[in-house]
This record gives structure tokens, sequence and C-alpha cells, in this order.
């Protein structure tokens, strides 16, 4: 059983990857917004934490992030972390319409929040394994997930054309969402996303990052580029032989990635 | 501009593959408990009728399925099938939760959607890519998804021997969403899935499947088997050479893959 520890209202467990940095921003908006607390648990997978009995009573999907919440009389542990949006919003009532009053601007948040989970997040996930941690050179499947990431950029541009936020015309969770991988592009021009390329996007970018909460997870990437090479990933988009570093596959410096 | 027709409450555009069905099935529910009406429209997609310009306007994400209902004095568009789902359910209160009365039963079930959009949904689809799409044998990533479905076969088979039903102890939408894939299993082994190896979920197909929404989609489906080679697929499975198809990519009836 979860004991609830009665010092903060939430428990987050995370490891600062993208998926976390989505949960990481909602609990600092409504740090700011609703005087909410909670105390990160970091759950290093390089150990294996996170197939550990003890987190995956919290999560059996054996991933970050999960939240306990422990602000009612019973602990309620929510994982994968749309769902975990979902829930903050719909707790605090923020970032997320009402549907009984506002059913269209509900869905739209709530269609653009799955579409990250269901296309984004699988999409970049995949290039990025392709890209840096298969043992091996896999050229077609490298292909395919970066023509899958291209086709996400161009979709999402195209939608920031007609739309301030992804989700409508307010900041809502289907931002935080696509936010916890897009924030990387202010420092590194993954997929070779840049602001020529997709310049709606980086509007967008600029747009979010007025928040102090954008603000304070911006910090903390550019922080962790610091103690991390990225070398293996920046020489897709380089061909700076220097930048190769041997993490990355041997040769998939030769791979030439189609851009549009 | 979209023009509602009057005639029908939704129209639900769709071409009979998994996360079609899941749209299929509450919509078939709905008729039963609410007495909805719906038209369904066909999408081609060997014919590429999801790029037409028409369709963009329904789903930029261009994909089936989508709908647009016409109930309300403006027609409300909604993509990404477990976006659907979430709409329907909130719409007419029903295999979903109210959040302020259960936020823990509502969570529950909005994490195991989500869940099924982010993990099942991406291995499913890909493991097919790479067992029956991909023009030449990928190795590799053949192996990594279908390792990535087993672990999500496991997962689930796991879930279901401590809740009845995927989302807790009623039916909801995330025994819809993950039924628009898990009910092929009916017919044909796809991943290996058999009874002997995933207990509870055949369990849990049976107890589903004395609904009346899940018997007209599994004769759908079962009548689809007929009109649609699976040999390839089959063969992946059965070794068995007479079943190979050519549009398998050559040779992968040579990769074993692995199954706990």
């Amino acid at each position: 059983m979860i004991e609830i520890n009665n010092k903060v209202d939430f428990i987050f467990y995370t490891n600062g990857t993208p998926n976390t940095y989505k949960i990481k921003l909602i609990l600092l908006e409504l740090e700011n917004s609703h005087g909410i607390t909670y105390e990160s648990k970091t759950i290093d997978i390089t150990k294996k934490e996170n197939y550990s009995d003890e987190f995956v009573k919290i999560n059996p999907n054996k991933k970050v992030p999960a939240i306990v919440d422990q602000t009612g009389e019973k602990p309620i542990i929510v994982f994968e972390s749309v769902s975990i949006l979902i829930y903050l919003a719909q707790k605090y009532n923020t970032f997320l319409p009402d549907f009984k009053t506002n059913p269209k601007e509900n869905s739209d948040v709530i269609t653009w929040s799955v579409w990250q989970a269901a296309n984004l997040g699988p999409a970049f996930g995949q290039f990025f394994h392709f890209s840096y941690f298969s043992p091996t050179v896999q050229e077609y499947s490298l292909h395919r997930f970066n023509n899958e990431a291209q086709r996400v950029l161009r979709l999402l541009d195209d939608r920031l054309s007609v739309s301030p936020y992804i989700g409508g015309n307010e900041f809502s969770i289907a931002d935080i969402a696509s936010a916890g991988w897009l924030l990387y592009l202010n420092f590194v021009p993954f997929y070779n996303a840049t602001k020529e390329r997709f310049p709606n996007i980086f509007k967008w970018l600029d747009l979010i990052g007025q928040r102090d909460a954008v603000k304070q997870v911006n910090q903390q990437i550019s922080e962790g580029f610091k103690n991390f090479s990225t070398a293996g990933i920046r020489a897709l988009f380089t061909n700076d032989p220097e930048l190769i570093n041997a993490k990355a596959p041997v040769g998939i410096e030769n791979v030439v990635l189609k851009y549009d």
C-alpha cells in the first residue's frame, strides 16, 4: 500500500526526460496559480529503478512520469503523462475548458493532447532510438521515423499558423503536452527543426516562453545539456565529424535524412 | 465549411481498421442505450482519400476515425480515436465515471484509455508495419516492436487478473479503446497471443463479447477476414509455407520471434 506522508500535495516521479517535463510544467504552473506543493522523486532508469517493486506499484507500465495525489483521504495514483495532465486540469479547473459549457473547446484541447500522446511522442521517441540508441544503423527505420517526425512537425506548424496555442485561443494542457518535447528545440535543432523551416512553432515557443513555469523548465533543460553529451545526436544534423560520439550507431553520420 | 445535414446525429469517417472499430463500438453502444443515429462514410486509404481536401478539413492529421457531431447549433468535429471516446462519454455521461464525484475512477479510465493510445496502439501498429508492409525484412525493428507488443499484452493480462475490466469494475471507454485492436484475437492469434499465454485477456474478450455492440463488431471483423488475405501475417505465427503471402516482406518467415 502507498502511504500518504501529508507533507506535500503531490509526489512526482520523474527523471528529466520529455514526458516528465510535461508534469514539471503543470506542477510549476499550479504552484504559481494555486499554491500547490509537491516533492520530486527521481527514478534512475539507467539503474532500472523503474522496474523496482516499489515503483511498479505506482506505475505497472514501468515508466515515468507518475504522480500520487495526497490531498484527499486516500492517495490517488495517476500515470501516463497526458492522463496526469487531464487529471490535474480537471482537479483545478484550469488549462482545460469545461465540457458542459464549452464542449468544442474542451474537445479541441483533449484532441490535441491525445494527438501528442499517439503521434508526436511515439514518432519523436522512435526517432531518438534509431538515431542514438540502436546498436547498429537501421537505415530503413531511421528514415521511417524521421519522415513521421517531419510530418508531425509540419502539421503542428500548420496548426499554429491558424491558432495561437495548440488547443485553441488559450494556453492549455495541449500546449504543455507538446512542450515537453518541443522546448528542447530552443537549444538543439533536433529533427532539423529550425526557425526557417517551422516559423510558427518557434513563434509559439517564444509565446509560451514568457510564462514563468516555461522559463524554469527551459533553464532546467539548458542545464541538462551541460552534463549530457548530445554529440551523437548533434552529429546527425551538423555532419561535423568532431561532434560524432561513439554512443550513436557506428556509421549513422553517413545516413542522409530527407527534409522537405 | 462543414455543412450539417440534420439527418443523423453523427457523421462517422471510417475504413474498418482497428482504431475505427473503437468508434463503431461506442456508436453501437450509444445507439442501443441512447437511440443516437449516425451515418458511416468510408475513407479508402488505398485511394488516398484521407489526403483529400474535404477530409483534411475534418482531420488535419489525415487519419480515420473522425466524427462530426451534428446535434448542436454548430457542427463539432472530433478526431483521434481516444479523444472521440472521451467526447462521446462526456456528452452522454456514460462509460466514464464523473470526475467531480469519482476522481479516482474517472482517472483510472482516462489513464488506461491514454495508455492504449500511447503504448498498445503504436506497438501493434509498428509490429504490423514491419511484419507485413515494409518492403524488405527489418529484423532488428521487427524484434523491437514484437518485444513491445509482448510487453503490452503481458501488462494487460496482469491488469485483467486483478480487475474485471481494463479501467476498473465497470465496462468503460478504456475497454473500448483496447477492444478495437484486441477483438481480432477472437479470430487470428496475432502476436502469438493465445488463450494459454494470456488467459485473462481471453476471459475479458468473452466477458465483453456478451454485449450486443461487441457481438456486432466481432461479426464485422469476422466477415472482413473472408475478403482480406491475412496469409502473410498468419505465416509469422504458423511457419506454414503454404500460408506465406507475397505481400509480406520476402524472407520474413525465417525470422524467429521471441516469446516468454
